[in-house]
């Protein structure tokens, strides 16, 4: 196990030195963790990340070694090193669960600690919720184009770094994949791991029959043979054709088996190819499909008619190509003054990054089993279902809209996972945690799943949330 | 320490089982590493990521864990699993070094070994070189638009996992960057650190003045207070230099002082606020500025007169926006049979994707200390620099340059890496391999530097091998 409590931004360890010093120990902060777009010009983001958080924070702990390291750097006292070398994470953690459909500006996580102890998680934190719910909503958009068919994930060589194709293939399940070829992540995760050859292989015998027969005979249960290392319809498929059929012949019992095609136009050749195993009474052969796929590629082959029911998505997936990061942040929302709190905001000349200020609850709001539209509050509101809701929108006021008592329901997003350092949690299983998500993507109308140009929940502010926000502002322009 | 053995697809696995009860456990094999097209639409290529796959290779070692997963998947046999047991690398390696400026199409790294040996480094081995070459390239391309700036990489929130942070640090260093925010990539690779502060130091004050004041009377070494928590012009350079002076007049002396944006317009912001520090007497205290940068904004940042020296850059940097991945690939381009080397080629409808066969050497034709051209030859072929050179385009081939003896010189590209499985290079420093990127990007004329359209270096195959690739490819074609 690689200790990763290093993994911070310098920034990070110099401010908590400076509030160390300047007699903030113990003064206690409330951050938000929020995003402000969704990715793939999206209608949603599928939350990931979370357990991955969970484990860090539990295992966070400076070694003599990092210590030493940063004694070197010349820049912190004995008394802060001697501070770290005891540091764990003593505060309150909420967030919603790993796998919930999410959108722009809720917050999703809240960190309740004293100032040092939410600022060092921060750059880890962030950065594991951005990387995997990129991917997981990347996945998801695949599924949405391919409902009824198996997904496998094959990124691993493109991915930036081994984290990413590990912790990549995780998300992809949560998001909708069914298996990975990538073997460590199959191995922590007990994700299904899949695979049966690549090109070198049928090189490397005297002719590309000869290689299907090896393979397949080999392996009856699950025998798919790459069939583009020469001439995909006048070679590959053919051959392939007559390796099934010799070792039928000869007692040979397959579990799967089938053709992958790697190159090419996917849609004509799959559909030649179905029509050639049909013919010659493979109708059971499954054709497979890679090369560059993407949620978009996937939608138009299959429009196209294409044969495929088994698609390897690689680079674009573990890439979250399209969208090169998600920009969700951490940012400062309270803090405790002699057990008050005081609410604060971060503001800007650009309007979409002031933040909302005080520590707050976020309500999701539902009709018919889909998603209405979320509301953030304060956390001294509740919102129980048993009254007429007015939602208004924040930008325009005059848009108003009030559902009647009984008319929908109501759902607290944010549970608690840790409490005084501990964590309260219980942690579902990965395929708990991908059926959640599926169920999760069901109180979606399609409109919001659109790969383009969709419908936008919408994500209202409680009227007291406003007000506080615009207090804040004007208080702090009194200020200049 | 993890154990990475098994970073790698299942399909290698499947085929090294195949290999091994076909027979073909000691028929050695050569892969060629290459790739298709520069990133970012560039002109060129670093090659970086070499150090981590001779550690990579240097560490593989399956566990009893690892067999016990395996076994569970119940698609492998004793007999093998046994093997993997006692795996190691025992073949050949060769690489061109780290921070190599190359090109499309070029053999940069040759594996010689059995054919599952080769196999199983496939995917790592690509992975890290696609990742990291990737890096450092994007920030080679940001080093060529500043090239007398501080360049700091500060982009682990947004990196796809942890080893995208780290390597990518690494990487970025090897492009041209000075330092990094990344701790655990500072205290791994002996790279600078750097960072102060967040908006969160500013607003954990009751003012943005007193926040400014105690991080400079705490940090008088390194102060670079950041500005633009509510207004930058109006409170956060006017709070900045009050803070400044104040605290110079009690005394203080400051190492490296000044100012950060992190949002708004960084041309205007940085204009005014060098006319404010001048006024005010400061004129050694430094701008930096952040916010989304890449090498375009930079470059029309610095051709705007912003007066920014230092740049921290994030996100599209680490995530490598524009490129999410390098296509590089790993080809089978030979086998041995009872010690006869048999050429292999890959065959496409794909012109692009046909390889070339044999064994080959990468030659590099200099004239005035500039790259001429780059020349791949079969490996029973010596370019000496004693003769006249014919270089001819392989797809226009009526397109010939003769370079006379004396007019060029010539460097062997590839150096031994791995013999019978040993490392038998002496591994450079990160800061040694840096200064060699620096001067290999020396030998690029302007023109191949260009962000957008640059000119093309040409790759030529010599004669005796598009000799070969012809005969291979019309062979082929006899067989359908």
């Amino acid at each position: 196990m690689r200790n990763l409590t290093l993994l911070t931004d310098l920034y990070q360890l110099t401010m908590m030195q400076g509030w160390y010093f300047a007699g903030k120990s113990n003064q206690k902060a409330v951050f938000d963790r929020f995003y402000r777009n969704n990715p793939y010009h999206g209608g949603y983001t599928i939350f990931a990340g979370l357990e991955h958080v969970i484990r860090y924070i539990k295992e966070l702990s400076f070694t003599e070694e990092d210590i030493e390291y940063l004694r070197s750097l010349g820049i912190f006292k004995e008394d802060f090193l001697n501070y770290l070398l005891h540091f764990q994470f003593t505060g309150d953690m909420w967030s919603v669960p790993e796998g919930t459909v999410v959108f722009p500006g809720e917050p999703l996580l809240i960190v309740q600690a004293n100032f040092m102890e939410a600022q060092l998680i921060e750059t880890a934190l962030s950065m594991f919720l951005n990387h995997e719910s990129l991917i997981c909503t990347k996945a998801s958009r695949m599924r949405t184009v391919a409902p009824e068919d198996i997904l496998m994930e094959f990124g691993l060589r493109r991915s930036h770094g081994a984290d990413a194709g590990i912790y990549g293939a995780r998300a992809a399940v949560i998001g909708g994949f069914d298996a990975t070829s990538n073997v460590i992540a199959g191995k922590m995760f007990g994700i299904p791991v899949a695979g049966t050859m690549a090109h070198s292989w049928v090189m490397s015998f005297s002719s590309e029959l000869d290689s299907f027969r090896e393979y397949a005979r080999q392996y009856p249960g699950n025998a798919i043979l790459l069939v583009d290392t020469y001439n995909s319809l006048q070679s590959g498929v053919p051959n392939a054709i007559k390796a099934f059929k010799e070792l039928m012949a000869s007692g040979v019992k397959f579990g799967k088996y089938g053709i992958r095609f790697d190159s090419g136009d996917l849609a004509y050749l799959s559909k030649e190819a179905r029509k050639m195993l049909d013919q010659a009474g493979l109708k059971e052969a499954v054709i497979s499909g890679s090369n560059d796929l993407d949620e978009h590629i996937i939608r138009d082959l299959k429009m196209q008619g294409a044969k495929i029911t088994v698609w390897g998505v690689g680079t674009k997936l573990i890439t979250s190509e399209g969208s090169s990061s998600l920009g969700g942040v951490y940012k400062l929302a309270a803090e405790y003054d002699e057990g008050k709190i005081i609410p604060k905001m971060k503001i800007s000349d650009n309007v979409e990054k002031i933040t909302n200020p005080g520590i707050k609850k976020l309500f999701r709001i539902y009709q018919q089993g889909k998603i209405k539209a979320d509301l953030i509050t304060l956390a001294d509101e509740t919102i129980d279902g048993k009254h007429d809701l007015l939602l208004s929108d924040e930008t325009h006021i005059w848009k108003k809209t009030v559902l009647s008592k009984g008319s929908y329901t109501v759902r607290e997003m944010l549970v608690p996972i840790f409490t005084n350092g501990n964590c309260v949690y219980k942690q579902p299983s990965l395929q708990e945690i991908k059926v959640y998500a599926h169920s999760e993507m069901e109180t979606l109308w399609d409109e919001f799943k659109r790969l383009t140009n969709p419908d936008k929940i919408k994500v209202d502010l409680s009227e007291k949330l406003v007000a506080l926000k615009k207090q804040l502002l004007y208080e702090a322009k009194q200020e200049w």
